[in-house]
Protein backbone atom coordinates (compact mmCIF):
# COMPACT_ATOMS: atom_id res chain seq x y z
CA UNK A 1 0.00 0.00 0.00
CA UNK A 2 2.02 3.40 -0.92
CA UNK A 3 1.08 6.33 1.16
CA UNK A 4 -2.14 8.10 -0.38
CA UNK A 5 -3.95 4.64 -0.13
CA UNK A 6 -2.94 4.46 3.34
CA UNK A 7 -4.19 8.02 3.85
CA UNK A 8 -7.55 7.33 2.05
CA UNK A 9 -7.64 3.63 4.02
CA UNK A 10 -6.79 5.28 7.10
CA UNK A 11 -9.82 8.33 6.52
CA UNK A 12 -12.24 5.77 5.62
CA UNK A 13 -11.22 3.92 8.97
CA UNK A 14 -11.54 6.93 11.09
CA UNK A 15 -15.15 7.44 9.47
CA UNK A 16 -15.85 4.09 9.79
CA UNK A 17 -15.06 4.45 13.65
CA UNK A 18 -16.88 7.65 13.60
CA UNK A 19 -20.37 6.37 12.42
CA UNK A 20 -20.51 3.45 14.93
CA UNK A 21 -19.91 5.35 18.20
CA UNK A 22 -22.25 7.94 16.44
CA UNK A 23 -25.10 5.28 15.54
CA UNK A 24 -27.83 4.49 18.89
CA UNK A 25 -28.11 1.26 20.23
CA UNK A 26 -31.32 -0.02 17.73
CA UNK A 27 -28.85 1.19 15.00
CA UNK A 28 -25.49 -0.67 16.17
CA UNK A 29 -27.99 -3.85 16.90
CA UNK A 30 -29.44 -3.31 13.33
CA UNK A 31 -26.79 -3.18 11.56
CA UNK A 32 -25.66 -6.77 13.05
CA UNK A 33 -28.72 -8.40 12.15
CA UNK A 34 -29.05 -6.69 8.79
CA UNK A 35 -32.55 -7.76 8.72
CA UNK A 36 -34.88 -4.82 10.10
CA UNK A 37 -36.03 -3.85 6.83
CA UNK A 38 -38.00 -5.78 5.02
CA UNK A 39 -36.77 -7.79 1.41
CA UNK A 40 -38.94 -9.31 -0.80
CA UNK A 41 -38.38 -11.94 -3.12
CA UNK A 42 -38.93 -11.98 -7.49
CA UNK A 43 -42.45 -13.16 -6.35
CA UNK A 44 -43.11 -9.89 -4.71
CA UNK A 45 -43.55 -12.34 -1.34
CA UNK A 46 -42.06 -10.54 1.84
CA UNK A 47 -38.98 -13.26 2.92
CA UNK A 48 -38.94 -14.16 6.61
CA UNK A 49 -36.78 -11.98 8.65
CA UNK A 50 -34.29 -13.25 11.00
CA UNK A 51 -33.57 -12.47 14.65
CA UNK A 52 -37.27 -11.39 15.47
CA UNK A 53 -36.69 -12.74 18.89
CA UNK A 54 -34.31 -10.30 19.42
CA UNK A 55 -36.38 -7.78 18.54
CA UNK A 56 -38.10 -5.06 21.44
CA UNK A 57 -41.11 -6.97 23.03
CA UNK A 58 -44.36 -5.16 23.08
CA UNK A 59 -47.08 -7.15 24.63
CA UNK A 60 -48.52 -10.72 24.69
CA UNK A 61 -52.26 -10.89 24.12
CA UNK A 62 -54.26 -14.42 24.54
CA UNK A 63 -57.68 -15.41 23.36
CA UNK A 64 -57.66 -18.92 24.63
CA UNK A 65 -60.13 -21.56 23.06
CA UNK A 66 -61.00 -22.31 26.79
CA UNK A 67 -63.17 -18.69 26.62
CA UNK A 68 -64.33 -18.88 23.47
CA UNK A 69 -66.60 -21.99 23.38
CA UNK A 70 -63.52 -23.69 21.83
CA UNK A 71 -63.29 -22.32 18.33
CA UNK A 72 -61.07 -18.51 19.27
CA UNK A 73 -60.03 -17.01 15.79
CA UNK A 74 -57.20 -16.64 17.63
CA UNK A 75 -56.23 -19.04 20.14
CA UNK A 76 -51.95 -18.58 20.79
CA UNK A 77 -50.42 -16.76 22.65
CA UNK A 78 -49.56 -13.87 20.01
CA UNK A 79 -45.64 -12.37 22.07
CA UNK A 80 -45.33 -9.20 19.52
CA UNK A 81 -42.28 -7.50 19.20
CA UNK A 82 -41.47 -4.71 16.99
CA UNK A 83 -38.14 -4.23 14.97
CA UNK A 84 -35.35 -2.21 16.72
CA UNK A 85 -35.09 0.42 14.04
CA UNK A 86 -38.33 1.45 14.00
CA UNK A 87 -38.80 0.93 18.06
CA UNK A 88 -35.81 3.36 18.32
CA UNK A 89 -37.58 5.76 15.90
CA UNK A 90 -40.97 5.27 18.18
CA UNK A 91 -39.23 5.83 21.33
CA UNK A 92 -37.57 8.98 20.11
CA UNK A 93 -40.45 10.59 17.34
CA UNK A 94 -43.38 8.59 19.23
CA UNK A 95 -44.53 7.56 15.29
CA UNK A 96 -44.33 4.46 13.39
CA UNK A 97 -41.59 5.02 10.73
CA UNK A 98 -42.44 3.90 7.05
CA UNK A 99 -40.96 0.50 7.32
CA UNK A 100 -41.80 -0.60 10.36
CA UNK A 101 -42.61 -3.88 10.74
CA UNK A 102 -44.12 -5.71 13.82
CA UNK A 103 -43.38 -9.42 14.12
CA UNK A 104 -45.82 -11.68 15.92
CA UNK A 105 -44.75 -15.46 17.22
CA UNK A 106 -47.52 -17.72 17.96
CA UNK A 107 -47.55 -20.56 20.83
CA UNK A 108 -49.94 -22.44 21.66
CA UNK A 109 -51.36 -22.73 25.56
CA UNK A 110 -49.61 -25.11 27.11
CA UNK A 111 -50.30 -26.05 31.08
CA UNK A 112 -53.22 -24.44 32.56
CA UNK A 113 -51.44 -24.81 36.11
CA UNK A 114 -48.89 -24.35 38.33
CA UNK A 115 -47.58 -23.49 41.45
CA UNK A 116 -48.37 -19.63 41.28
CA UNK A 117 -52.21 -20.78 40.10
CA UNK A 118 -54.75 -21.42 37.57
CA UNK A 119 -53.88 -19.60 34.56
CA UNK A 120 -51.82 -20.18 31.01
CA UNK A 121 -48.43 -20.44 30.35
CA UNK A 122 -46.40 -20.47 26.88
CA UNK A 123 -46.32 -24.37 24.92
CA UNK A 124 -45.11 -25.24 21.84
CA UNK A 125 -44.35 -22.55 19.39
CA UNK A 126 -46.81 -22.00 16.85
CA UNK A 127 -46.47 -19.39 13.82
CA UNK A 128 -45.18 -16.32 12.72
CA UNK A 129 -46.67 -13.48 11.37
CA UNK A 130 -45.68 -9.84 10.07
CA UNK A 131 -47.17 -6.51 10.21
CA UNK A 132 -45.52 -3.86 7.66
CA UNK A 133 -45.71 -0.61 6.86
CA UNK A 134 -45.11 0.61 3.45
CA UNK A 135 -47.78 3.73 2.37
CA UNK A 136 -46.52 3.49 -0.99
CA UNK A 137 -46.86 -0.57 -1.84
CA UNK A 138 -49.79 -0.72 -0.01
CA UNK A 139 -53.07 0.82 -0.15
CA UNK A 140 -54.91 3.57 1.81
CA UNK A 141 -57.77 0.20 2.14
CA UNK A 142 -55.33 -1.23 4.36
CA UNK A 143 -53.76 2.21 5.85
CA UNK A 144 -50.68 2.02 4.37
CA UNK A 145 -50.11 -1.55 6.16
CA UNK A 146 -50.13 -5.11 4.82
CA UNK A 147 -49.88 -8.30 6.34
CA UNK A 148 -48.29 -11.81 6.12
CA UNK A 149 -48.18 -15.23 7.71
CA UNK A 150 -45.64 -17.33 7.73
CA UNK A 151 -47.72 -20.67 8.36
CA UNK A 152 -49.47 -21.62 11.99
CA UNK A 153 -47.16 -24.69 12.42
CA UNK A 154 -43.89 -25.44 14.37
CA UNK A 155 -40.79 -24.47 13.12
CA UNK A 156 -39.73 -24.02 10.34
CA UNK A 157 -42.18 -21.42 9.17
CA UNK A 158 -42.78 -20.69 5.37
CA UNK A 159 -39.40 -19.11 4.12
CA UNK A 160 -41.43 -16.34 2.17
CA UNK A 161 -45.37 -15.20 2.50
CA UNK A 162 -47.55 -13.12 0.19
CA UNK A 163 -50.08 -10.22 2.01
CA UNK A 164 -53.03 -11.23 3.54
CA UNK A 165 -56.32 -9.88 2.08
CA UNK A 166 -57.67 -6.39 3.15
CA UNK A 167 -60.25 -8.49 4.89
CA UNK A 168 -58.52 -11.57 6.66
CA UNK A 169 -56.50 -8.61 8.98
CA UNK A 170 -56.34 -4.55 7.91
CA UNK A 171 -60.36 -4.77 8.40
CA UNK A 172 -60.31 -5.28 12.34
CA UNK A 173 -57.01 -3.19 12.68
CA UNK A 174 -58.97 -0.42 10.58
CA UNK A 175 -61.77 -1.09 12.85
CA UNK A 176 -60.33 -1.02 16.35
CA UNK A 177 -56.70 -0.61 16.49
CA UNK A 178 -56.18 2.96 18.35
CA UNK A 179 -52.82 4.10 16.59
CA UNK A 180 -51.80 3.93 12.94
CA UNK A 181 -53.22 0.43 12.36
CA UNK A 182 -51.36 -0.78 15.74
CA UNK A 183 -53.56 -2.07 18.63
CA UNK A 184 -51.31 0.44 20.77
CA UNK A 185 -53.82 0.25 23.63
CA UNK A 186 -53.16 -3.33 24.49
CA UNK A 187 -49.28 -2.49 24.58
CA UNK A 188 -48.48 -0.16 27.79
CA UNK A 189 -44.60 -0.49 26.51
CA UNK A 190 -44.96 1.09 23.52
CA UNK A 191 -47.14 3.68 25.38
CA UNK A 192 -44.58 4.13 28.30
CA UNK A 193 -41.83 4.59 25.05
CA UNK A 194 -43.68 7.03 22.94
CA UNK A 195 -41.55 10.02 22.57
CA UNK A 196 -39.98 9.03 25.87
CA UNK A 197 -36.70 8.67 24.63
CA UNK A 198 -34.17 5.99 26.29
CA UNK A 199 -36.14 6.25 29.20
CA UNK A 200 -38.92 3.64 26.95
CA UNK A 201 -36.73 1.16 27.01
CA UNK A 202 -36.79 1.29 31.21
CA UNK A 203 -35.17 3.37 33.61
CA UNK A 204 -32.51 2.22 35.76
CA UNK A 205 -32.25 3.32 39.36
CA UNK A 206 -29.52 5.35 41.04
CA UNK A 207 -26.45 4.30 43.83
CA UNK B 1 0.37 15.34 15.28
CA UNK B 2 3.75 13.94 14.51
CA UNK B 3 4.07 10.53 12.16
CA UNK B 4 4.90 8.76 15.33
CA UNK B 5 2.05 9.86 17.41
CA UNK B 6 -0.45 9.46 14.11
CA UNK B 7 0.81 5.77 13.39
CA UNK B 8 -0.06 5.19 16.97
CA UNK B 9 -3.56 6.40 16.74
CA UNK B 10 -4.15 4.55 13.54
CA UNK B 11 -2.88 1.71 15.20
CA UNK B 12 -5.30 2.03 18.22
CA UNK B 13 -8.30 3.02 15.81
CA UNK B 14 -7.25 0.10 13.69
CA UNK B 15 -7.64 -2.24 16.91
CA UNK B 16 -10.63 -0.71 17.97
CA UNK B 17 -12.26 -1.53 14.43
CA UNK B 18 -11.20 -4.76 14.85
CA UNK B 19 -12.74 -5.48 18.25
CA UNK B 20 -16.04 -3.81 17.02
CA UNK B 21 -16.20 -5.81 14.17
CA UNK B 22 -15.50 -9.00 16.07
CA UNK B 23 -18.19 -8.73 18.82
CA UNK B 24 -21.36 -10.90 18.60
CA UNK B 25 -24.26 -9.09 18.61
CA UNK B 26 -25.08 -9.79 22.38
CA UNK B 27 -22.20 -7.92 23.18
CA UNK B 28 -22.42 -4.82 20.97
CA UNK B 29 -25.55 -4.58 22.60
CA UNK B 30 -24.66 -5.06 26.55
CA UNK B 31 -21.39 -2.73 25.67
CA UNK B 32 -24.17 -0.06 24.59
CA UNK B 33 -26.07 -0.67 27.82
CA UNK B 34 -23.32 -1.09 30.30
CA UNK B 35 -26.08 -2.31 32.47
CA UNK B 36 -26.02 -5.95 31.65
CA UNK B 37 -24.27 -6.99 35.08
CA UNK B 38 -26.04 -6.74 38.27
CA UNK B 39 -24.41 -3.71 40.58
CA UNK B 40 -25.22 -3.02 44.22
CA UNK B 41 -25.28 -0.37 46.25
CA UNK B 42 -23.19 0.27 49.53
CA UNK B 43 -26.31 -1.46 51.60
CA UNK B 44 -25.59 -4.66 49.18
CA UNK B 45 -29.14 -3.75 47.35
CA UNK B 46 -29.48 -4.67 43.94
CA UNK B 47 -29.66 -1.51 42.06
CA UNK B 48 -32.55 -1.69 39.14
CA UNK B 49 -31.09 -2.00 36.03
CA UNK B 50 -31.83 -0.14 33.11
CA UNK B 51 -32.99 -1.24 29.37
CA UNK B 52 -34.23 -4.61 29.89
CA UNK B 53 -36.88 -3.63 27.85
CA UNK B 54 -34.46 -4.30 24.86
CA UNK B 55 -33.58 -7.06 26.81
CA UNK B 56 -34.78 -10.32 25.16
CA UNK B 57 -38.50 -12.01 25.76
CA UNK B 58 -38.58 -15.01 26.88
CA UNK B 59 -42.27 -15.44 27.91
CA UNK B 60 -45.58 -14.66 29.37
CA UNK B 61 -47.00 -16.59 32.04
CA UNK B 62 -50.61 -15.47 33.36
CA UNK B 63 -52.53 -16.52 36.20
CA UNK B 64 -55.50 -13.79 36.62
CA UNK B 65 -57.86 -13.45 39.53
CA UNK B 66 -60.60 -14.22 37.51
CA UNK B 67 -59.17 -18.20 37.20
CA UNK B 68 -58.07 -17.86 41.05
CA UNK B 69 -60.71 -17.15 43.04
CA UNK B 70 -60.37 -13.52 42.65
CA UNK B 71 -57.11 -13.70 44.79
CA UNK B 72 -54.64 -14.74 42.81
CA UNK B 73 -50.75 -14.84 44.09
CA UNK B 74 -49.58 -13.38 41.05
CA UNK B 75 -52.33 -11.75 38.98
CA UNK B 76 -50.22 -9.60 36.26
CA UNK B 77 -49.26 -10.81 33.15
CA UNK B 78 -45.57 -11.34 33.31
CA UNK B 79 -43.33 -10.20 31.05
CA UNK B 80 -40.04 -12.16 31.16
CA UNK B 81 -36.63 -11.38 29.99
CA UNK B 82 -33.06 -12.49 29.85
CA UNK B 83 -30.20 -9.92 29.47
CA UNK B 84 -28.70 -10.04 26.32
CA UNK B 85 -25.09 -11.13 27.02
CA UNK B 86 -26.86 -14.18 28.87
CA UNK B 87 -28.97 -14.95 26.29
CA UNK B 88 -26.03 -14.79 23.75
CA UNK B 89 -23.93 -17.36 26.64
CA UNK B 90 -27.28 -19.33 26.32
CA UNK B 91 -27.24 -19.51 22.58
CA UNK B 92 -23.86 -20.96 22.73
CA UNK B 93 -23.61 -23.06 25.82
CA UNK B 94 -27.33 -23.94 27.00
CA UNK B 95 -26.83 -22.92 30.19
CA UNK B 96 -27.11 -19.71 32.45
CA UNK B 97 -23.97 -18.00 33.04
CA UNK B 98 -23.09 -17.01 36.23
CA UNK B 99 -24.22 -13.37 36.46
CA UNK B 100 -27.81 -14.36 34.34
CA UNK B 101 -30.22 -11.75 35.25
CA UNK B 102 -33.93 -12.31 34.41
CA UNK B 103 -36.39 -9.10 34.33
CA UNK B 104 -40.06 -9.64 34.83
CA UNK B 105 -42.25 -6.91 34.03
CA UNK B 106 -45.35 -6.96 35.27
CA UNK B 107 -48.75 -5.64 33.61
CA UNK B 108 -52.36 -5.52 35.07
CA UNK B 109 -54.94 -7.32 33.28
CA UNK B 110 -56.63 -4.81 31.03
CA UNK B 111 -59.44 -4.95 29.13
CA UNK B 112 -60.88 -8.55 28.77
CA UNK B 113 -62.58 -8.69 25.19
CA UNK B 114 -61.80 -7.31 22.14
CA UNK B 115 -62.52 -7.82 18.45
CA UNK B 116 -60.09 -10.91 18.62
CA UNK B 117 -62.71 -12.46 21.50
CA UNK B 118 -62.36 -12.98 25.02
CA UNK B 119 -59.23 -13.17 26.63
CA UNK B 120 -56.84 -10.96 28.48
CA UNK B 121 -55.50 -7.73 27.37
CA UNK B 122 -52.23 -6.14 28.86
CA UNK B 123 -52.98 -3.26 30.97
CA UNK B 124 -51.04 -0.62 32.80
CA UNK B 125 -47.33 -1.20 33.94
CA UNK B 126 -47.55 -2.71 37.18
CA UNK B 127 -43.74 -3.73 38.88
CA UNK B 128 -40.54 -5.01 38.40
CA UNK B 129 -38.53 -7.79 39.30
CA UNK B 130 -35.05 -9.56 38.83
CA UNK B 131 -33.91 -12.75 39.28
CA UNK B 132 -29.61 -13.03 39.84
CA UNK B 133 -27.63 -15.84 39.54
CA UNK B 134 -24.50 -15.74 41.80
CA UNK B 135 -23.76 -19.18 43.31
CA UNK B 136 -20.56 -17.33 45.27
CA UNK B 137 -22.96 -14.17 46.48
CA UNK B 138 -26.30 -16.66 47.27
CA UNK B 139 -26.26 -19.88 49.02
CA UNK B 140 -27.25 -23.27 48.19
CA UNK B 141 -30.56 -22.92 49.91
CA UNK B 142 -31.62 -20.85 46.86
CA UNK B 143 -29.94 -22.64 44.38
CA UNK B 144 -26.80 -19.73 43.57
CA UNK B 145 -29.72 -17.37 42.80
CA UNK B 146 -31.63 -14.82 44.09
CA UNK B 147 -35.01 -12.89 43.76
CA UNK B 148 -35.44 -9.22 44.08
CA UNK B 149 -38.55 -6.83 43.84
CA UNK B 150 -38.58 -3.03 42.94
CA UNK B 151 -42.40 -2.56 43.62
CA UNK B 152 -45.35 -3.63 42.53
CA UNK B 153 -47.15 -0.06 41.59
CA UNK B 154 -46.60 1.63 38.48
CA UNK B 155 -43.36 3.21 37.69
CA UNK B 156 -40.78 4.60 38.93
CA UNK B 157 -39.93 1.41 40.30
CA UNK B 158 -38.30 1.36 43.29
CA UNK B 159 -34.58 2.74 42.97
CA UNK B 160 -32.76 -0.82 44.70
CA UNK B 161 -33.89 -3.74 47.01
CA UNK B 162 -32.92 -6.26 48.61
CA UNK B 163 -33.05 -10.19 48.17
CA UNK B 164 -36.47 -11.42 49.33
CA UNK B 165 -36.49 -14.10 51.47
CA UNK B 166 -35.93 -17.87 50.73
CA UNK B 167 -39.39 -18.74 50.98
CA UNK B 168 -40.76 -16.08 49.05
CA UNK B 169 -39.36 -16.94 45.89
CA UNK B 170 -36.48 -19.54 45.66
CA UNK B 171 -38.42 -22.30 47.53
CA UNK B 172 -40.95 -22.73 44.50
CA UNK B 173 -38.52 -21.99 42.05
CA UNK B 174 -36.50 -25.09 43.59
CA UNK B 175 -39.53 -27.35 44.35
CA UNK B 176 -40.89 -26.86 40.21
CA UNK B 177 -38.60 -24.97 37.82
CA UNK B 178 -37.36 -27.18 34.91
CA UNK B 179 -34.28 -26.30 34.65
CA UNK B 180 -31.14 -24.50 36.73
CA UNK B 181 -34.05 -22.74 39.00
CA UNK B 182 -35.37 -21.31 35.93
CA UNK B 183 -39.17 -22.56 34.61
CA UNK B 184 -37.84 -23.15 31.32
CA UNK B 185 -40.87 -25.27 30.56
CA UNK B 186 -42.91 -22.41 30.23
CA UNK B 187 -40.45 -20.77 28.02
CA UNK B 188 -40.19 -22.01 24.22
CA UNK B 189 -38.19 -19.56 23.43
CA UNK B 190 -35.39 -20.83 25.88
CA UNK B 191 -36.29 -24.72 24.44
CA UNK B 192 -35.68 -23.30 21.29
CA UNK B 193 -32.38 -21.05 21.84
CA UNK B 194 -30.58 -23.93 23.99
CA UNK B 195 -27.19 -24.13 22.65
CA UNK B 196 -28.74 -23.17 19.25
CA UNK B 197 -26.42 -20.54 17.95
CA UNK B 198 -27.90 -17.62 16.15
CA UNK B 199 -30.38 -19.85 14.93
CA UNK B 200 -32.31 -19.44 18.13
CA UNK B 201 -33.27 -16.03 17.78
CA UNK B 202 -35.14 -17.32 14.75
CA UNK B 203 -34.13 -18.37 10.98
CA UNK B 204 -34.58 -15.94 8.31
CA UNK B 205 -36.36 -17.05 5.05
CA UNK B 206 -33.94 -17.57 1.46
CA UNK B 207 -34.73 -15.43 -1.51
Amino acid sequence: MNSKSRSRAYALLAATVGTIAAMPVGEVFADAHEKYEAAFNSDGELIRPAGWREWVFVGSPLTPNSLNGGAAPFPEFHSVYIDPKSWAHYKKTGTFREGTMFAKELTLVGDTAATSGVGFFNGDLQGFEIAHKDSKRYTEETGGWAYYSFGHQPEPYNSSAAAMPTAACAACHTAAAAEDMVFTQYYPILGAAKGAGDAGAGVGGEE
